[in-house]
């Protein structure tokens, strides 16, 4: 999609041996690229988020699978690199997928062919989550064409970041907008800023801004008084985890957001790749580990002084404890559909839809 | 209640024709007193929210319309007063119980008589506030040690800031946390961050420090996790404006609260003065005026820098809109319980509770 009107990716190859990155710890206020070349480099793009969204984690874990095997390409190298990339973030199932697959392409291959292979199938994973989130996109889009109206937009919630800062191109909660734009409809975007990182307010606005997508931010608080008032006409959200079941495992505030859409009628879509689905897991509430992140990230906030520079402020009490829960689970009764590359489906059918034994 | 170990109010008088507040705008970085000599210090109080939360409002109304009669204690002095304050704060019903309650006790008499029997009145407001507040403390009380068990902490979350900040002195949702404390209870707060303004972590965490109250500071969106994790005993928050039928309007996002409090069977209590209530509304969803405050709060955030200076930061997307409602409404159908200085009441039956046809 577009920066400053030129199409970028969030992640590509930089001559033989690395990747590069948008990193994304500096956006909205600056577009910085960072090189990756090395596992640990892979490793702290991920643990701290200079890449995040579950589809792009996975897709830079693949390539650190393969900047790791380029300087040591052993089984023992290759679990190691499996080991550190998997606990860099704990709850994007993504990620753990994204391994496996990577590892199993390249366990039963000599190691001198291992990083050769590795970087293929990082590829292959970064190409076809470009496609799945065209796809997303092409599903989704018509659940938000079926609710156009003559003279006003389509007001659409999101919470978090799913777009195309969060996968390799396009989005997954985005990409149907990003489509839906495309076929000529009038989306409006209320932004949820999305503490404590505000993934909402910084990437989500500055993506639909650069893709001139009307928008408005609002705080995390705001969007049960808008669903009340007529004002949002459906959500649509990312996912971190699916269980089979259907509940979701999304950005903390998420069930808050599912709770008001149900007590006002409306609509509560989750869309993201076939990948994010744990099959293992029937129930996701009290199942999926939530990953507790740092204090400071409540306590502080960093932005753009009115002289240019970026400053970190505390603006909580001082000597105040914070805790900071990143994910929470919402209930697949609260959700009206889950959109994947394959297609919608009501989450209770999730299985069937995909050809499993429920 | 204490400021560094030392009992303080909000609100107090300072010589013969001024009060002196505590500059809340510069919490909980400073503890400042700004001094309001006549109306339109009070009037900019108000609406720059140097003093925020409706009694607290609705006390610093009264003393403004005594500075006002000090210079001109006409009716048209009288009027003109009360119409400025008035359009102060749009949202909270004390401030006109406040005005109309002042007005009315010094209209009847002589222009030179007029500014000395506000000041009475808005005294006797402020100690009635005191005492409403106090006897809150003590029925909401009794809520939180229903739910002591040996061992632990009743978990107790609240939102924005309802605390002695909020009021003269006590406070409406955070009275009853006192009392119990003050009767051995041992009590823990988890304290709602309440973007945009912070009130939450930046002077519900102050006070409760201050006072050496357990608590914990968690983003607006933490919540609904915690209370489907069982961390939540009881919510506990104030009001701006409860409609006689028991809607209640608060700070913005207090509804998304109330819903995961039904949604996990965690009662949910508001705790205000009587004078919250409006008995000219039955019904509160849709028909209370929600106020709108500028973009700016929600795009940008002061705090502390670690050199110790205030400073605002930009924390949106440069050029991105936002819009930033106050208040929502919460229907009493969501409502365990409303605490006032009267006592414990069911929202349905707050007419009949306070001697009313319903």
């Amino acid at each position: 999609m577009l920066i400053d009107g030129r199409p970028m990716r969030t992640i590509w190859r930089a001559g033989a041996a690395a990747v590069e990155i948008i990193d994304q710890t500096l956006l909205p206020h600056e577009v910085a690229v960072a090189r990756l070349a090395d596992l640990e480099a892979a490793v702290s793009a991920i643990a701290d988020m200079q890449v995040r969204g579950a589809p792009l984690i996975g897709v830079t874990a693949a390539y650190g699978v393969a900047l790791a095997l380029e300087a040591d390409p052993s089984d023992a190298g290759l679990d190691a690199a499996c080991g550190r990339l998997a606990g860099a973030r704990p709850t994007a199932v993504n990620l753990a997928w994204a391994l496996a697959r990577t590892s199993s392409a390249v366990r039963g291959l000599p190691p001198e062919q291992r990083a050769a292979a590795a970087w293929a199938e990082a590829d292959a994973i970064a190409e076809a989550d470009v496609a799945a989130c065209r796809a997303i996109g092409e599903h989704g889009a018509d659940l938000i064409l079926e609710r156009a109206r003559a003279g006003r937009p389509v007001n659409v919630l999101t919470h978090c970041n799913a777009g195309w800062l969060a996968t390799v191109d396009w989005g997954t909660a985005l990409a149907p907008i990003y489509v839906a734009a495309e076929r000529g409809a009038r989306v409006h975007v209320w932004v949820d800023e999305t503490r404590p990182r505000n993934q909402g307010s910084a990437l989500t606005a500055f993506e639909l801004g650069a893709q001139g997508i009307e928008h408005t931010v609002i705080v995390d608080n705001a969007g049960g008084h808008l669903m009340q008032q007529g004002e949002v006409d459906l959500v649509l959200v990312g996912a971190d985890r699916i269980a089979g079941g259907g509940d979701v495992a999304n950005k903390i505030g998420t069930y808050l957001k599912a709770l008001a859409a149900h007590d006002n009628g409306v609509p509560f879509f989750v869309a993201a790749p076939s990948s994010t689905i744990d099959w293992t897991l029937a129930q996701g509430v009290g199942k999926i580990a939530i990953e507790q992140r740092g204090a400071r990230e409540v306590t502080h906030v960093t932005g753009r002084t009115g002289a240019g520079r970026l400053e970190e402020v505390l603006i909580a009490a001082p000597g105040s404890a914070a805790v900071n829960y990143a994910f929470d689970v919402t209930p697949a009764r609260l959700i009206s559909a889950i959109v994947t590359e394959r297609g919608v489906s009501a989450p209770a059918d999730l299985a069937t839809h995909f050809g499993r034994t429920p």
